[in-house]
């Protein structure tokens, strides 16, 4: 009962503490994230210490290797948090842009400006990095923050609070701007579902499941973030070359983040032609290979494919291999399995990458190269809040802008309808 | 059971037509609105035979006025919306359109382009009028609709969707485009709250009840049409004349639509100055007042107000008066009360005006004008969706746009990260 007060609580003070922070200067919220990112370098080893207490228990419940690389942190790690405190700072403050203006015949005035969303709530996993990233990129787009992190860094994530909000208070951003729920029970988490009244937007950032539950359940908006089933379609008029140089940086590159390739799709007359080159390629990257039938007829070592195959991400270097006999047989496989966030052709066919281009729904499509660029700081956004596979407000990696709404202010001279 | 399968069918066949649909360029929607227009304007007396079924229906129901003439059409109703369907297409289809583009310095060339959400789905109350210039917009920018009205105008739905179909037959837009659900089971529409797979986006119009059904039900993301509880906030430094004319055209030009003012909030010494001013305007215009201590202690005739004369909308020639001292408090009353539709302040001065724009929470905020402006029409953006009260992708009055998405599309010749 406690913590359940408690959490609205600090979804009320936030929303207060998000009026005094919109009405900042972009100056003064550029100096904040820079004394922000001056007590996280002096706190370093607090920080560690803290992170230590979270590995210690993590071994003990012997998480995966993935999962413990996740949780870590390090002298580097930490430094990378101010670092990109600073970066966020240089980034244009995209509130306060007038987007349209126009004036009626009446003399009314019209003006579209961008203003911050308000209160955001961040529900998060394992990594302790979102703490300090989230936290800047809200404050610079003017938002109050309302952290609920993974219980397995707990106590990570309250030492980089504890440090914001020391320096916090050496700044013009109200403290109560930063809010932890400083629990590990999940309703806590569940609590935030449903405040419409306090918290204007959720983002969920961790796995399907986490995603699922906050979109199945919540009244309040989610921006939703995204597993990434993204798949590459080997064209019939495929450039060998570029194929196999895409296929091995889309799979192994990072395979476990979600603009990691987990499925080929290949036209089998080239598939016939190109199986020897395919097979090597697979062998001299370690990369194990579940496929259909045909796929088992023409490459060796091919563990046959069942539906979770096609529908999962491994975030592994395992992939998935369906052999097509046409475009739109790959089109229709990505619409079954795709999760909408980022899709490939490869080909030297104009009219075939544009087909694919026009008919293929996802954030992101590419032809002829990796789907690793759908990322925030590869195409020149800056830091990212994440990236969205939903279709309203915001689609693929989101910037500052994705944390804004809109307002129309309206001047008058007694303008009547 | 037969009408759950049907509906999915319906869902399906709608998701298969957006994509020839989205195909199609601006020229072949437009001739197709046209076609429609035609269809509607030689099928007046059909659609009014329709109707006449539905007004039967409801004057047995004993439905009020407000009710009925909401229902009701006539030639000249039913011509408008034609007329609405030869405006649409002469409306810019924002559908195509590069927001940006950009290469990076390996070379890969990034577009950001609009592209339409792709099925619709459409659930709203007794304006039979709804169905013909929803699926006007939602064509025009590339998107299927499914339809789902309210029972009491199911014989008009019926009647206009069977001329639409009459019509498309005769274009290039497949007749499947537009889907009518055509059921009074509210289990129908309900199946459209979770439709995730084949619907995109929810569109509720109607009022509060059903909108906080859809909101609280539905999986599929909504894109939120507002109730307006809109304030007037009399300054201390108001100009009587801009006061007097506002109020009357706020509550009375059409008291039952969401921009219309339901409270005045007065500063006490205005109030004090201007009492027999006020009190002869609402008079004169018939409005009957609501209030609290204060209001009753300066003006004649005041209803006590209760919690709900400030929560709920009127949407009748009535008006709750709250006095306050200040502009905070003034602010904290729409806080708390408010839809963040439209809020108006009347003042002589700029200060105060800024801040209150600065600090209210809505979709459009007004200084010395009426709220009646939030309205696609009266602010030159052709016909309109609905006005959105959220904050996620679209606020204020929803033209063409809010119907479409963006899409990344990355040309390469082999980049990789």
């Amino acid at each position: 009962m406690k913590t359940m007060i408690s959490v609205e609580q600090q979804a009320i003070a936030a929303k207060k503490a998000a009026k005094t922070l919109s009405l900042l200067s972009e100056n003064e919220k550029n100096e904040a994230l820079n004394t922000l990112a001056d007590h996280i370098e002096k706190n370093v080893k607090r920080i560690l210490e803290a992170n230590e207490a979270d590995l210690h228990k993590g071994r003990e419940k012997g998480f995966d290797e993935a999962y413990m690389d996740r949780l870590a942190l390090s002298e580097s790690r930490v430094l990378e948090l101010a670092k990109g405190l600073r970066e966020v700072s240089r980034l244009d403050d995209p509130t306060g842009d007038i987007l349209s203006e126009w004036t009626l015949e009446n003399g009314l005035h019209v003006q579209q400006v961008r203003v911050p969303l308000g209160v955001i709530g961040m529900i998060y996993e394992a990594r302790p990095n979102v703490t300090a990233d989230a936290a800047g990129l809200a404050l610079k787009s003017g938002n109050a923050i309302v952290l609920k992190g993974g219980s397995s860094s707990i106590n990570s994530n309250r030492a980089i609070v504890e440090v914001l909000h020391e320096a916090l208070r050496e700044t013009k951003i109200p403290a109560e701007a930063v809010q932890f729920i400083d629990s590990t029970d999940r309703a806590a988490a569940q609590q935030l579902f449903t405040m419409k009244e306090h918290i204007d937007v959720l983002i969920p950032r961790g796995g399907a499941k986490l995603i699922s539950a906050v979109v199945s359940n919540a009244t309040v908006p989610v921006l939703e973030t995204g597993t990434g089933n993204c798949h590459l379609y080997i064209d019939k008029e495929a450039d060998l070359d570029k194929a196999l140089k895409i296929i091995v940086n889309a799979k192994t590159d990072r395979p476990a983040v979600c603009n990691a390739a987990e499925t080929l799709i290949i036209h089998e007359d080239w598939l016939k032609e190109n199986s020897s080159a395919i097979a090597e390629m697979f062998a001299a990257h370690s990369i194990t290979v579940h496929g259909d039938e045909k796929a088992a007829e023409n490459l060796p070592d091919v563990i046959p494919a069942n539906e979770q195959d096609w529908s999962d991400e491994y975030l592994s270097l395992d992939i998935a291999i369906k052999v097509v006999s046409s475009l739109d047989e790959a089109l229709e496989h990505i619409e079954r399995y795709g999760t909408k966030h980022s899709e490939a052709i490869i080909t030297e066919n104009k009219d075939t990458a544009h087909q694919f281009m026009a008919i293929a729904d996802a954030a992101a499509l590419y032809h002829n190269a990796s789907t690793r660029f759908t990322d925030g700081s590869a195409l020149g956004f800056g830091a990212e809040i994440g990236i969205s596979t939903q279709k309203l407000h915001a689609r693929g990696p989101m910037g500052l802008p994705a944390l804004t709404t809109v307002k129309y202010l309206m001047h008058g001279t007694g303008q009547t309808r």
